[in-house]
């Protein structure tokens, strides 16, 4: 039986798998999900064994465990790690939801005629690595393995992979392969498939300004107290100029420019602007004057408040001047700005612009380097011939906003660069509400993988 | 027995009847104490029945219930017409509160030597219209009540008061009087004596910003879509300009400018700059250029956000570019200030001012009009001696920075200048958690307030 014969007769059971993980709400950021988190390593542990892995394990860490599995084939082979991640993010607003985030269900959209997979962490990153986890069990059933694999499937992804690098520092000889294959990245459609070669960095802060040292009454104190939410306000508002540019001193100063010839060629990809602002309901897209809506997220940082909350945010009306108010911001960040020196720049400046009315706290939460990945390497070169084989078509080389720190981690730590073959779509809402994961994309990825490893095999110079 | 001798000897009684109530939560602005503040309307009535009134009734509303009751002993006699109300604020957040809102202890505080009660509602104004209950039963036992009352406590001051115009109009034979005396309000302090003769009016609204139609993963969108709370705080930060004035166009436009003469007269008020930071713990005062602490909070409009949320706002990151941002934002207006006009331009500005790429919901919650009161009236005179004979001072007169929204409409729809005779401190917390009333100041109020009734009696012409 071939690889896509073992697939498509074991459809149901490959389906269902997936399900049953996306019932365990592994949310990683917050601390009462701890046991469900622990509850997803397992599961990892168990499908991997059950795929056929030598030996799987639950490896502990500071923070959340990081399940390794391997299956050596022939040490002369070339060695394939994967990497993903079975944490996800929170779920919240749940009332958003259409159906609840962790009780997956199988629904048609615009982009997914075929039924998409609803529940949090269908396509970030549950749905794609076990793709992986699927693609190896049916090459290995059909005798057609052609690389030995490692598994690597962290748990703390979603709030940074803190503990992540001092495994892989530990590990090297364990984790030591040919190339690092990444299924947690979209690709432009399914009618034109890409492979990601760039990522953002990202500086996570959250931001806490203090007033007087109780709520107060708003027409008592109101004019005469410096109110700390419009403090706050003003203080975000100043973050960006009138042309959109991060005003941080020091922010762009290792942003790299690019030439026109390489700024035109980023700009061929396929992009309908009025097709992305319909589907967001949106009037006008945004963003940094001078650059396309393709370099605002590919090359350029940006800087964005990703919550804020303070006073009286209850039904009704409450005339309170509040002590506190809160903000939690991120910057995506562009290859050669370093996420520690942006975090460092962003609490100094928060507290020069500050006014002596008030007290501000700074804090940074998480933060990982941008990424960019060579398109010559032998893993690209696999990675295109296997969407060829697949699609039916070249696959085009995309920059993406998001970050995945580890990606940086793999080139310093292990000399390998990844390659970022996702099969998801920008609509999933992943990190939102309503995310989800296309059951053709499901199939199509574990069949691309397989080709991928194939292909590897062969392009790989032999040992 | 006189009317002190009869405060003495119930002084147990007095205060633990007062406990009760503020026991029953009696939050209007939120629907899940509907019940509670029924039930505080049935607590209301039956004191004073049992104080001793001829009769007494629950009247309803469209919303909450308004308690009457009146004791005529002489037609010919000057009325007195109480206004209260026995609705609270909310109490959240209830993490603040040193003990539970609604669970009243008496607790000793720097101001409050002789001991506090900490309970939502203690101060605004559970604790200060039930002086007046109190006032009311000593003086009609001790054979000294000198003048007719009539009592008028609602439920809904604290949102808006939106059903008190139609009762009023529709019972204006009902509540005729000669004087509505008032106690919702602070005193300096008790070695200063003071009555409020101003109050700043109110317009409360709630925005919202609607960006994209869902929530979006910051990084692949971040930077190429307009964030809602960028936006958001961007145009909060435009309300105000560098020299804390409001840019609402027409704003000012029916705001008095007073004489050097007044506003010296209103600045020899006592205010200590240094003791009101060190109680806030706060480096600097804050305000519009140009006025001092008491001009900022007595005769100048301000604009403070009340509340504010979007996006993420658990614990830990969450990378998310929100669909939607909130604020809710509360104006305090001066004599001539319409707030429904203010209302009107507040929302033409935040649509004018927004980008458009987001889309603007502006939603009035509540208003009410700034007052003025004369100190050449009958009630004022009587307030005067009442405050010279209990405390041994002379009252100072006050304008203070809160709203009674009622104040305006009994000297329209009844013809009446309200006494705003109030025995809370600034420091007393209304509206923030650990709100508190003194328990000198209870006993000292029902003591002034019967003097009230004997001078008004005295001061008032023959009918």
């Amino acid at each position: 039986m071939s690889v896509n014969a073992f697939i498509a007769s074991h459809k149901d059971r490959f389906l269902n798998e997936l399900l049953d993980l996306l019932r365990i709400p592994s949310v990683s950021a917050d601390p009462k999900f701890k046991e469900d988190v622990f509850r997803a390593a397992d599961f990892v542990k168990n499908s991997l064994e059950r795929a056929g892995v030598d030996r799987a394990e639950i490896c502990p860490t500071a923070g959340y465990p990081i399940v390794y599995g391997e299956k050596v084939i022939d040490p002369s082979a070339p060695t394939v790690l994967v990497y993903g991640h079975y944490d996800v993010q929170p779920a919240d607003p749940y009332e958003l939801w259409d159906s609840p985030p962790f009780d997956p269900v199988i629904k048609q959209t615009e982009e997914h005629p075929e039924g998409a997979i609803f529940a949090r962490g269908s396509a970030d990153d549950k749905g794609q690595f076990y793709m992986h986890v699927k693609a190896f069990e049916a090459m290995l059933a059909s005798g057609e393995l052609a690389c030995n694999v490692k598994f690597m499937i962290e748990g703390e992804e979603e709030v940074g992979s803190e503990n992540l690098d001092l495994f892989v520092q530990q590990n090297k000889e364990k984790l030591r392969a040919d190339v690092v294959l990444i299924s947690d990245t979209s690709m432009i459609s399914m009618d034109t498939p890409s492979v990601t070669v760039g990522l953002r960095g990202l500086a996570y802060m959250q931001v806490e300004v203090t007033g007087p040292n109780r709520d107060l009454h708003s027409g008592t104190y109101g004019g005469a107290v410096a109110n700390p939410i419009n403090i706050l306000c003003k203080m975000i508002a100043s973050l960006h100029d009138d042309e959109n540019r991060i005003t941080i001193p020091g922010f762009y100063d290792r942003v790299e420019t690019y030439s026109e010839t390489y700024r035109d060629q980023l700009n061929k990809a396929p992009f309908d602007e009025d097709d992305y602002k319909r589907k967001l309901a949106i009037a006008e897209v945004w963003g940094e004057k001078g650059y396309t809506t393709i370099e605002r997220v590919g090359i350029r940082p940006t800087l964005d408040v990703n919550g804020i909350w303070g006073g009286y945010t209850g039904e009704g009306a409450k005339t309170v001047l509040p002590s506190k108010a809160y903000a939690k911001i991120s910057m995506r960040l562009v290859p050669n700005q370093d996420h520690k020196e942006i975090a460092s720049l962003f609490e100094d400046h928060l507290k020069a612009i500050a006014p002596a009315s008030v007290k501000v706290k700074v804090v940074p939460h998480h933060g990982g380097q941008a990424a960019v990945v060579p398109t010559d390497s032998v893993g690209y070169h696999a990675a295109e011939a296997a969407i060829q084989e697949a699609f039916g078509k070249q696959a085009i080389p995309t920059r993406e906003g998001g970050s995945i720190p580890i990606t940086s981690l793999f080139q310093q730590a292990l000399g390998l660069d990844p390659i970022l073959m996702g099969f998801g779509l920008d609509t999933d809402a992943i990190h939102s509400p309503n995310e989800h994961y296309g059951v053709k994309n499901y199939f199509m990825g574990i069949e691309t993988i397989a080709l991928f490893f194939q292909h590897f095999a062969r392009l790989h110079p032999k040992g």
